[in-house]
């Protein structure tokens, strides 16, 4: 298995992607193409042990950079290297692709050059946004902020595959969020969404309301990119809120090291841009996963492994026959078939 | 002034209530007219000093009860003494309302009783719902879920009278709560709305993200009803979750009533339930506050103090002015004015 990456990306590129690219050949034993200037790339590999190794160079002067505009890039930058890495997984040449950012280049270039899955019109962004509840997925979390009620039933469908293919649940619990628990709550997607829920075979358990999210009460909790966006924002303040006034708090009741641990473990479990790390995009027709910005080589080979981990268990594929077969039997309303 | 209130509302109905009415005609200087059965209200009256107080009873043997469906009652009990203590204000007998609960069944009576302000369709539900940020309010929380973008500016003009003559701020600042903070981000709602607050004479500063409303970057934090009823509910689950895990955690480390003190400090400030007290109804056409449905006599005498407060200061009045002087020069989007 071949796997394309972008060397240009992120904010310790090139030396610590290149240098996660051969560690992560190495470990995963899988042969890895990097695009960049090829200068560039050859000088970094120069310092690695690079023996044994299928390691290939997709050379183009172009890349992006951090803080530029990635809308405005798609324009002028159409040799970028994240382009050049994904436009190697439509060739096939490579299984899959792997970016370290800037996160909107990486999601405009799999959008452009993938494309989205039957249904979807956007990349869905989604996960376990706080620590304290790893078990439960909020879906969507910024990637389409107005949703119509089939959008939802994808990203419920999305959810509960990744939840059991990826994370190995058993029949995971899928919830729409809404501003209370009774059955008729809800803004207008989420009414009309609820029949489609109930029609679609998911493990439905009907409404949660906020509260619910925080306690993890379901394993798919599902909402528009707005609603989303809002509260895992909310949730990255009131963490850093509370960790402040914690740390003054506690100043002088505990040693100083032992408040420097209470804090920074509560800001872990509730800074969602700390807790959802790299990982495959969502709702993309191919494999490219995304690594966090800050990432040095053990966590770009960590990112190679999880990109040769969902080309294994065939997860885009999985996506794609649970939309079509779910859907298939779905009655959408009016509105939408139209 | 007379203030009528709802002797038979709220967990500690009737003696707390009875108690707390006599408290407040004394230290606030009222006259009350207590509403519910004649003999029952007689009997708590003769537990206390009534002495040159100005007390008068206006019978009713139907009142709403803990639980019951405020819809339901609406049909069935239309001389509850909820809706009987509303009558006076619209009679003329009394400057203001008080109820104790069920908070349903306080709204759903000022609602039918007097109405909303002019342009409003539902009552306004918003407060300062995290107990870091006491000079933030968001609105609306619940009252209205589908908004549009017209009735976002008019939450934005309550909340910025009340953030003055209430609060006592000068000149606090209004934001839209969006995904981004940069102009153009937002769902349909919110890209409508910003060029009607642009052109409001509100100190508008533009669009907020969740994670703004913890840090609380602006006086008046404006959004749909499902938003903010999502966002509140998740930072009572978050405060929550939280305390427990900082119990646990610090367990061993500190005294345990160190410990409970912190937790309980932090449950303060992370509960919208406990922050958000009583106080007056935004939105209805006429004063009517609403106290904890947990209130003794302490704080239904402090509603009471409150509601004398709003009519002395015309809170209603200032609402309704300002809605109607901002609004004559709104230009509103074509299909608001059609």
């Amino acid at each position: 298995m071949k796997i394309a990456i972008d060397a240009m990306g992120g904010d310790y590129a090139p030396a610590e992607i290149v240098k996660g690219a051969v560690l992560g050949a190495r470990e995963h034993g899988v042969g890895i193409i990097l695009s960049g200037p090829e200068d560039v790339i050859r000088a970094e590999l120069a310092r690695h042990d690079t023996s044994g190794l299928d390691l290939t160079i997709d050379h183009t002067d172009e890349y992006l950079e951090e803080g530029e505009n990635a809308g405005w890039a798609i324009r002028t930058k159409r040799k970028a290297s994240i382009f050049q890495a994904v436009k190697q997984v439509l060739a096939g040449n490579a299984a899959a692709a792997v970016g370290v950012g800037p996160t909107g280049g990486v999601i405009t270039a799999a959008l452009m050059v993938l494309g989205t899955l039957e249904g979807l019109s956007r990349p869905v962004i989604g996960g376990a946004f706080l620590g304290f509840t790893p078990e439960t997925l909020t879906i969507d979390l910024g990637g389409s902020v107005d949703c119509r009620p089939d959008q939802l039933l994808d990203f419920g469908i999305i959810g509960s595959v990744y939840a059991t293919t990826w994370m190995g649940m058993e029949n995971p619990t899928v919830a729409l969020l809404s501003n209370g628990k009774e059955e008729g709550k809800g803004n207008e997607a989420v009414k009309a969404a609820y029949p489609l829920f109930q029609q679609s075979g998911l493990n439905f358990v009907g409404l949660v309301e906020g509260y619910d999210v925080a306690l993890g009460k379901a394993n798919v909790i599902i909402c528009d990119g707005f609603t989303g966006n809002v509260m895992a924002k909310f949730c990255e303040g009131l963490g850093e809120v509370t960790s402040n006034w914690l740390a003054e708090r506690l100043k002088g009741s505990l040693p100083d090291a032992e408040v420097e641990r209470v804090v920074t473990d509560l800001k872990r479990a509730t800074i969602p841009a700390d807790t959802v790390g790299g990982g495959p995009l969502w709702g993309v027709n191919g494999v490219v996963c995304k690594a966090h910005g800050r990432s040095k080589a053990p966590e770009v080979s960590s990112t190679i492994g999880t990109a040769k981990r969902a080309v294994e268990i065939d997860l885009v594929g999985t996506f794609r026959r649970e939309l079509a077969a779910i859907k298939q039997h779905i009655t959408l309303p009016e509105t939408e078939t139209q």
